[in-house]
């Protein structure tokens, strides 16, 4: 598992104005599904055990704003450090934490291997890490790189075209990057105040002071630094279609409820991975746990009692004593068969209010609960109302909206 | 308005596979908000009166699929080409219509300069395809550049880096371009077989072949390539936001009704443009017909009748024959203001499956319709209930979910 069995850990610059994104938080302080950007590249970085300690570089100015969203969203393993006033120089004390006494209250053990990576590149799987950790081991240097998706051109002093590159001898240059601690460590400190201040690319350091080549190792798409506002919003797309994977049905076992419960999730793997549970087997703390663990975000619950709030609630709380709730919003939608067989279905707005109130309340905790009604009256029409049903479960869970928690939808 | 009073026409190079994409669809026909890529490309260039012809060039198998859209979209000024087999052979072929006979059935009338534009770049303003026509005019030859996301990288044969660019002297060369029509053409003509086949820089041939030094102009970021799927998302979104900008909210001059009509306009424009038009000056052709030429593509009914189909409905017929529905689906919300005053809200299952039938039925006509009950029974609650309300009609307008529609939601 560990690549090369050294240590290893890592330093995220996080100090960037993020000035080309056109607000006035800066891009890895921007909530995406509720949590800040930065909060995502922490977590793909804690989640590897493999990892030791993780360095987030910010300027002094949103210490306190680090730190409470270390808090908030349980991180581990974190040292927030006081950045300088240029991406290299955040970077440089950074490193610091693990050279210097002065520099740190406690001195953190030193890596053999340090990975570099930005804080608004949410989206870093553990593969290319490895794979640039296990490169700088052997090189010195390793770095992450992608085809170019422009021509590159150089302009003459006149803003006419010199000359354009060739697209296909150059690539890229991405993040991660990893280093041997001592190679990273010498070039901050052989380089230039220019270099300080003007340069950008840490691979260049280690050449140009090192005479290290690093390894350039092609990495995936998902690689992308978060730039623009729609960057933004590719990134909120892309987290929605990652917690819309899988989901849980949770029914009871009255015959006809049954029926539905069997049909429903039918419906639903034609686009979903579907986990299904009984109601008892669902207040058996340790099935649902499993689930849990296997970071599903999305939950029905179906009976035949208007208004099951009780039934909810209980979910609620198992979600709550789990880890689920706390990165990502937790869809939970709770159907109401109707099987009075009666043409008007009549609900009192008091009813409606109270589960509209529940549902602000649940929110709170970051679970979003959303109502659906499903009724069984003609047999004949079953299999086109959970049809229905599943359509707009579907469009719930991708949806994640948080203005219509509490709603009673119709299938 | 015309830039230089040249004549201008446009060739939009769209014959690629999309391989980066991931998909079996290329990316220049993927739907975006039900409309492919390519149609917004098309539309960009359509709406600028002094752009002539417009020609996209498409591989054999996809010249259906784009008359198909041609006509499906109302557009105009089109003229579909066969591409080759390489980006460069496509534009060639795209050109050869304004200067061989033999090459089309009616010889387009030759333009002084032409634009190359990508057809999966759909969010090009009129401004910047201004500014590259004069700079070409000027120059011969003109291309739209950005600053470099990344650093740019050499690797040597051994995979190494072997030396990383200087960011701030280069760019990165985007398109729209333009070019003298003679400049661009003559640099086919001369170009060689390799450069056909491995080129992908219109700028290169014309420095090549005909000794011509672009002008680069500085573009904004909107002119990004779509070319990942993360691209797909942040387009759609993008294009959610653009159509999510103005609402026209229709209220009766019922006394209540007007109250409520009043009052949720401005709670909506905290967050959006409202346009406010009273039932009467709605049955007046002529004063929504301004509206719908402003490009509203957001309507809000208040009235005090229980599905109102019938208001509705005709509003629906309005908008179908106005253009508005044709390039993007209009959201229709149908506020009920209950005020009887009862306690339970009551409403029959088949007055409820009635408004699903109508909204799936104008959906077909891409007009999305939705309910909103708005319950004024304590006035000292108004104020929180259309609070709420404002809320969900942004949360529909934002989202213009296709599955939520013939729901009807409670404010």
């Amino acid at each position: 598992m560990e690549p090369g069995g050294v240590p290893v850990s890592a330093v995220l610059p996080a100090g960037g104005s993020g000035e080309r994104l056109g607000g006035a938080t800066p891009k890895q302080f921007c909530a995406v599904q509720g949590r800040p950007l930065v909060s995502y590249a922490v977590r793909a970085m804690e989640r590897i055990s493999w990892i030791s300690d993780i360095i987030v570089v910010v300027s002094p100015e949103n210490i306190e704003t680090m730190k409470t969203i270390i808090e908030k969203f349980g991180h581990k393993r974190v040292t927030v450090v006081e950045g300088g006033i240029t991406r290299h120089r955040s970077i440089f004390n950074g490193l610091k934490v693990f050279a210097e006494k002065e520099f740190s209250s406690h001195l953190l053990q030193k890596p053999e291997v340090v990975i570099i990576h930005d804080a608004v590149r949410p989206f870093v799987e553990e593969d290319i890490l490895s794979k640039v950790v296990m490169a700088a081991k052997e090189h010195g240097a390793a770095g992450a790189i992608r085809p170019l998706v422009s021509t590159v051109v150089a302009s003459a002093a006149d803003g006419c075209l010199d000359h354009s590159l060739e697209r296909a001898r150059y690539r890229a240059s991405e993040m991660p990057q990893a280093f041997l601690f001592d190679v990273i460590y010498e070039a901050y400190q052989q380089c230039t105040d220019y270099d300080l201040d003007y340069g950008t690319e840490c691979l260049h350091l280690a050449l140009k002071y090192c005479k290290t080549n690093a390894k350039l190792v092609e990495g995936t798409a998902d690689l992308w630094k978060v730039t623009y506002k729609r960057d933004l919003y590719a990134a909120e797309s892309i987290i929605k279609d990652n917690l819309s994977q899988e989901v849980c049905v949770i029914t009871d076992a009255n015959e006809t409820v049954a029926q539905v419960g069997f049909l429903l999730p039918e419906y639903l793997k034609r686009q979903i991975k579907v986990e299904t549970v009984s109601i008892s087997q669902s207040r058996n703390d340790s099935h649902l746990q499993s689930i849990f663990s296997g970071q599903c975000y999305n939950f029905v619950c179906v009976n035949d009692k208007k208004c099951a709030i009780q039934e909810t609630q209980q979910l609620v709380h198992m979600l709550e004593k789990s880890d689920i709730p706390l990165l990502h919003p937790v869809v939970l939608i709770s159907v109401y068969l109707d099987i009075s067989g009666n043409n008007s279905f009549s609900i009192g707005m008091e009813e409606l209010a109270s589960i509209k109130k529940f549902a602000r309340e649940t929110k709170k905790k970051n679970i979003l609960v959303y109502g659906l009604l499903i009724q069984y009256k003609d047999p004949s029409l079953l299999q086109e109302t959970v049809n229905s049903a599943a359509a707009l479960i579907m469009a719930l869970i991708k949806d994640r909206n948080p203005e219509l928690i509490g709603q009673l939808l119709v299938a």
